[in-house]
């Protein structure tokens, strides 16, 4: 057998805690799978005093990623810490320099900085993995990128943050308000602390942009992506979506097109039936289209320790077994910039508004639709109490271009108002 | 760019030309992300003239598999033939002992020679790929070898027989018999041409046989699986499940239990909402149960040309990439052999049976059931028109080898006609 690969890890939060069990829990599963020993060399975190539930004290501590990153005695730099700035990047540019290997479960850092760092570790001959970034302990990186290599990607589609869809969910199932929900899932531990980068769709986008490199060959563009939240989820357009068949998720969807790279993280129709549809709770799902091999769903925890340890660990072994692959999947040179293409596709669209309940407001808002171009496929008023009517449009496919034309027109009318409600309907 | 990665292809039906119609018509895409051109060197098929939809004139042409295997402008030997004996399994050989990587479709060869091959291979250094063997288009053996190398498995389930679900399917939604079923599958050319291959479930129990060795370190155990098919259903099952929540699947499942390794490929009942109650017609859909990741679940096409071309395009992208891995996720000297456990986990089990309708014949089931330490969770007698009562009971969790005694003590009570049908309900 080889000599032992050896790891520094930095970071020791659960998931970090997490590799350092396993490792030495499994180590002769490890060996005898990668045919290389897995080994331990050094750790660093914020506080060294603290109990993480698994003996550290065979390993040596920095106080510095930076340090610990470009230590002799580390082959493979393991950054557990997140962010986008600060020690993660630092860390991760000098293990870079320094010649190691480095596996991340920072999907900010790679959203943010993953065209600079693919070019960094290519040029020194090292590579990156971040199985971990995206969907938890789903292997979505290692089948998009490998496993499906032979493949035209067509759309990649996900719900990567456990969070909004356990809200989502959880407004669906108990009647909760969006915000009753939100409480709840901050009351279990599930929110960041910053929550706008769960219910803002910051997390998941920046998963997204992530997945459109490897699947569209182009170079990560997290800020092409168009963002929107879950927070003007409102319980009534989850009933309304129920009773049509449909549930409310936050849904990533990625497409090259004629036009440029569409990609959108944002609360979207699902029909009920359909997998995506069927996904309840915190777990993810990810669904590619490819030209050869049609629709592959996967679908799993898309975070907690053991998921994601197990997603670092994937990397870990593949360094062992010498798997060495172009962090997206092509040399960083070869990734194309980016052309953003605004939901280009047509797609159906879900609208609900309110309206002064006052002689000929739907008909004013029927015309703004179609002088937009836009047709409608279904349209109600429903039960009102006051002088507000609640109305529900469902059009036929349009641009959200026109759709935007003609959300600009209604509030020229003088009939809407507050601000629509608009959700695709994405087929899925 | 090193030299270009040249490609035997033996088996010319529709994989096998689907396969040549990416390598001709994705030869950028495929150098751009494996860094290697990939080119092919010859061809083999069974009748050299036939049109097969793509321009086979740039190849040389080789008659004998066996003869091409060994060409010495082979690098990678696509093994697209099929059957477990006879040319696939000689030009393997041959082309492993002359040094070339293999790469196959064929479930059966893996199932009954894979350690052997397995052992070959790496005693001449060389590889062999087969991810087009299990579960068609989807990277079910990537992700099981390499993304999940660092849990220890726990179960292994997958409907991998998309014919036997597009005939169980047919049966719920269209309330046709299984002989109707079955005669509209084989009209739609889904059968083999022995077509016991797909319903006596002996396909699918070869996918399971390859599974289970790479998820729990054992010797592919083909001969150990316990197999059944689905011929025995009737669209009264059916029906009965679907009452009590349930859907009927050909489902296999492998453990590595204290006793031994069960491995079981048999229809079950699953719950109706779950990913696998709601898989229809050919979609096949694997589930991995990891200690550390918890539940995987990948599902999509388990054959036709584009979905089996797109996993043998994977690995042979992996090999253009230097990927080089055991074949079952250990070299083979350290696979374990195989101890047989018969379904040693208990389950509850769906009976139906008929009994003559004479005063006491309910009593003397539920007494053999008794005997052999069962209890009943629920039991009933339903219409009937004649003098042979229906009777279906859903007992508590039991084993098999306690329901197997008591199955063997209704033949002696008299009072049961024909054959019961006893059917597992999975846990999912």
């Amino acid at each position: 057998m080889p000599s032992p690969l050896r790891l520094g890890i930095a970071g020791l939060g659960t998931v970090g805690a997490g590799v350092v069990k396993i490792v030495r829990q499994k180590a002769a599963l490890l060996a005898e799978r990668s045919g290389q020993e897995i080994v331990i060399s050094a750790v660093s975190a914020r506080s060294k005093g603290k109990d993480r539930g698994v003996p550290l004290s065979g390993y040596a501590w920095e106080d510095d990623p930076v340090v610990l990153a470009q230590r002799d005695d580390v082959d493979v730099f393991v950054e557990l810490m997140g962010g986008h700035e600060g020690p993660a990047r630092d860390a991760t540019e000098a293990a870079l320099r320094a010649g190691k290997d480095v596996v991340t479960a920072n999907k900010a850092l790679l959203a943010h900085h993953g065209q600079a760092l693919a070019s960094l570790a290519e040029s020194m001959g090292r590579v990156i993995r971040f199985e971990a970034a995206v969907a938890g302990g789903i292997p979505i990186i290692k089948a998009l990128t490998e496993g499906l290599a032979g493949n035209d990607i067509q759309r990649v589609m996900g719900v990567m943050n456990g969070t909004c869809n356990y809200i989502l969910t959880r407004m669906e199932d108990a009647g909760l308000s969006y915000d009753e929900a939100f409480a709840e899932a901050d009351g279990l531990g599930y929110l960041e602390a910053d929550p706008t980068l769960d219910v803002g769709g910051i997390d998941a986008g920046h998963k997204l942009s992530l997945l459109a490199s490897i699947a569209f060959g182009t170079q990560v563009a997290f800020d092409a992506v168009e963002l929107e939240g879950i927070g003007s989820i409102s319980i009534e357009d989850i009933r309304q979506a129920a009773d049509m068949g449909f549930r409310i998720k936050l849904l990533g969807v990625s497409r090259l097109t004629g036009r440029g790279l569409e990609q959108s993280m944002a609360p979207c129709l699902v029909p009920a039936g359909s997998p995506l549809g069927q996904l309840a709770g915190g777990t993810n799902m990810v669904v590619i289209e490819g030209d050869q091999v049609g629709q592959i769903v996967m679908r799993g925890a898309g975070a907690g320790e053991g998921p994601t340890a197990s997603a670092v660990m994937g990397d870990i072994m593949d360094l062992a077994r010498g798997t060495r692959l172009s962090t997206f999947g092509k040399p960083a040179e070869m990734l194309r910039p980016v052309t953003p293409a605004k939901a280009a596709t047509p797609a159906p669209y879900y609208l609900r508004m309110t309206l002064l309940d006052k002689p000929g407001a739907l008909a004013k808002v029927a015309t703004v639709l179609s002088d937009a171009g836009i047709s409608i496929n279904r349209m109600r008023q429903y039960d009102h109490a006051d002088d507000a009517a609640p109305v529900l449009i469902v059009t036929h496919k349009t641009t959200r271009e026109a759709l935007d034309i003609a959300l600009a027109g209604m509030a020229q009318t003088g009939v809407v108002t507050g601000e629509p409600v608009a959700l695709r309907i994405e087929e899925v």
